[in-house]
């Protein structure tokens, strides 16, 4: 096997892209592609390869990928299952770097399917071309618009460009968090589809976001991992680089790998050799879909604390035993407030709980600088990491959610070392006022004390000495 | 102590309602219920006591309660906490049958609050004048307008009348859960918030709810249980008229049980105990408040299936392993179809997934008629006690939404003894579409499988023999 690694920039950063299948209906899978690449701004050149076409969608056209006047970073191959063998064999004599394989119908379908599947990974063994898919989604460049992709989910528009780099094995899965982030104001710097993994791994591309310059945050979801000992070395260079990676590993059950077998043809090892590799290496394992957009996202909007001690305010004595509760069990610390800040608080609200949880009572709603003054003086004496602060429904109403946030801004700004995480109802449309301010914000308590654990386990993992990875047994996987 | 029991009915069903403090300004809390029974449509008769006035708004006004022409069933005492226990005292002199104690700055905040509580107590106890509060939000009985309350959340309009009975002590997290219900196009009978307790307890809501005509399910959040041996009877009272109980029990951890003292004075005992006493009694216990909306709402839209036989569709096999490994941990049960069944749906999508779960794959998107035969083959074949469906992002879109939700509902009509979950994205509009058809929805498809269990607890639950209390030992609480 030659040496491939080079070629992920030219698959994920292309500088031309050329559509095998190109058509000039946008309608079609050969002809979405271009529109996207047209429409979001993509900078490189667009290669459209359709033997009975000069131009298509306004660009020029050629007959075959030998025509193309430069070396082809990388080939969208939309067409048929059953001509891909063959076009992938012409891309690779032509020099191509690297393409993506759309289709469904390989080993995830039985023995043909593995016998087709097998024959392309030789090429991409033995010819050095970087293949993604097959049975994927393909995937998106956010920030150089370089749209590897037919699916129909782009054409709301792009995300919003921001540092998380997101890779999913499964392509529904992926299309439900990239659809849930564009909902809640989340942005991408890069969504990956990687299907039945023929070459490209979600290992490898975890690597490649590791050292990606603009990736901050690693989001992934994995069926089964093909090659434990590159997955180590990818998680290990994530760590090095002080980049938080959050995984959703499925195929815990029986029935599950039984399923995943049926799905993208993994095979799934021992979950707890898995889960033991994953903590070591640092991994913030999660099992919903919706940690997997909500831990991704605090952190891509918040500083890392410095660690776990957290004060809870809520305009409700219940909820403040709840999160008390719930904090508690996890492990963090809620240590109380000196005595002299809880007289200062008294004096400002008399029925307030004042020790933590802080219990600031209805009063806020009314006299929403009192809140302001509150979160101050909390933050002020020093002893907290985190903040989390639940507000009911009051997030239900633009014009107050809105008045609120302006008047706390300057205190999250000047404190910006003790991520404040929101706890309230909210709308679509309430939700993204939290967003624009860089303020994660949950519809349960709950929720919001999760995340808040998820800090807190970055804060230990990246600030510790690194795994030595001699040290650990390899799982079997 | 004389018996009180019949007059909670004056409580929550009142044939009139008097309302101390009465005030002509709507924004007053003296003026707010008066307004909420007026537009709300309150048809029992109210009397504004304020020694001041004759009339306000529009009605007929008293001095005080001694000159009402009639006895009363319900005082709403709108007053400072300081001339709560003089109040109360002619209340129960005038034989007034119950009343409401809105104000906080009892036993909640220190001794002298304790012995003014205690005072009260006494009177409640000796003159059999039932009292909701103090340090609580009041009630709505949602049938018969009959708004014991001066909350704000109520100002949006009430909610849609369902059968679900809900009994918080904590005022402000049960003004979440109705804040929630409403957004969702949840309903409710009864709206009742407790406070400190001082005479009538969580227990007796539960009780009163359990005989209570319109209501079906009921809710509950509790911080302590004071009264152990009467929590006993009511939840046997629920468990023999067939009514699922939904509960979050907070004050779990040492510190959630001390913030518990300063909130609504309660007494947390072990949790332990409690959990026990819980479950002996086929109470469903939920975590957080998501699960005390969803779980509840869920019950009140389907049919209590037969057993836990879950078959799983989704457009996502990822999904489908995730809802595999999910369902499998909780106990629930898979089957796979029969091979018969499985050709013949095979027949219909030739890559789909069709052993359970179910990968309906992307086709269903552009022939979703094909979810409907896919649905229904698998209802008919017998083998499902519940469905789970999980279709990605496609909730988002009003249009497509409607259309599928109107080609199903035929299905879900005439297998309406297997309950649909549905798990996808939403809008706060589309939401309301899956509500209006009683098809439960759920963001996450953890949370539908959640709710599936759950299903499946009060299948054994309410089917199996009645638990003997005497068998169980007593828990101290």
């Amino acid at each position: 096997m030659c040496s491939q690694s080079s070629n992920l920039e030219a698959l994920f950063k292309p500088k031309n892209i050329a559509i095998i299948g190109a058509s000039a209906d946008v309608k079609k899978i050969g002809g979405r592609p271009i529109d996207y690449l047209k429409k979001y701004g993509y900078t490189g050149t667009i290669y459209p390869i359709n033997p009975g076409r000069d131009e298509i969608q306004g660009v020029k056209a050629y007959h075959t990928v030998s025509e193309v006047p430069e070396p082809i970073d990388l080939a969208i191959l939309a067409i048929p299952a059953s001509v891909v063998l063959e076009t992938i064999e012409q891309c690779a004599e032509n020099g191509v770097k690297s393409a993506i394989i759309f289709s469904a119908g390989f080993a995830e379908t039985g023995h043909e399917g593995v016998e087709a599947q097998q024959k392309i990974e030789e090429i991409a063994s033995t010819k050095g071309i970087r293949l993604l898919g097959p049975n994927c989604l393909g995937y998106a460049n956010v920030k150089e618009a370089a749209m590897g992709t037919f699916s129909l989910m782009f054409q709301k528009g792009l995300p919003t460009f921001s540092n998380i780099g997101f890779v999913s094995q499964s392509g529904a899965l992926g299309a439900y968090i990239f659809s849930r982030g564009r909902e809640i104001g989340m942005g991408f710097s890069y969504w990956i589809s990687t299907g039945n993994e023929v070459d490209v791994q979600v290992a490898d591309v975890i690597s490649f976001l590791a050292d990606e310059e603009n990736t901050g945050v690693i989001a992934v979801h994995a069926e089964g991992i093909k090659d434990g000992v590159k997955m180590q070395a990818a998680l290990q260079k994530a760590r090095d680089n002080k980049k938080p990676v959050v995984m959703l590993k499925t195929g815990r059950s029986a029935v599950g790998a039984k399923a995943a077998a049926s799905h993208t043809a993994s095979l799934v090892g021992s979950d707890a050799v898995c889960d033991a590799m994953l903590k070591q290496y640092g991994v913030y394992r999660v099992n919903t879909l919706r940690e997997l957009v909500d831990i991704p996202y605090t952190l891509s909007q918040v500083k890392i604390p410095k660690g776990n001690r957290v004060c809870a305010f809520t305009n409700s004595g219940g909820v403040g035993i709840m999160l008390a509760d719930d904090l508690s069990e996890m492990g963090m610390q809620l240590p109380p407030l000196s005595e002299d800040t809880q007289k200062r608080l008294l004096e400002l609200i008399p029925y307030a709980g004042v020790v933590n949880p802080i219990d600031v009572t209805a009063t806020v709603g009314t006299q929403p600088n009192l809140l302001k003054e509150y979160l101050e003086i909390t933050c002020e004496e020093g002893l907290y990491d985190q903040l989390i602060i639940f507000l009911g429904y009051s997030g239900l109403q633009k014009d107050i959610i809105s008045m609120r946030l302006e008047l706390l801004n300057p205190v999250k700004e000047k404190y910006s070392h003790i991520p404040m995480l929101w706890a309230n109802l909210f709308t679509n449309e309430t939700r993204l006022l939290f967003a624009e301010k860089s303020m994660p914000v949950f519809e349960d308590p709950l929720e919001a004390a999760k995340a808040a654990y998820a800090l807190s386990y970055f804060a230990n993992v990246l600030n510790s000495d690194a795994v030595t990875p001699s040290t650990i047994p390899q799982p079997v996987l």
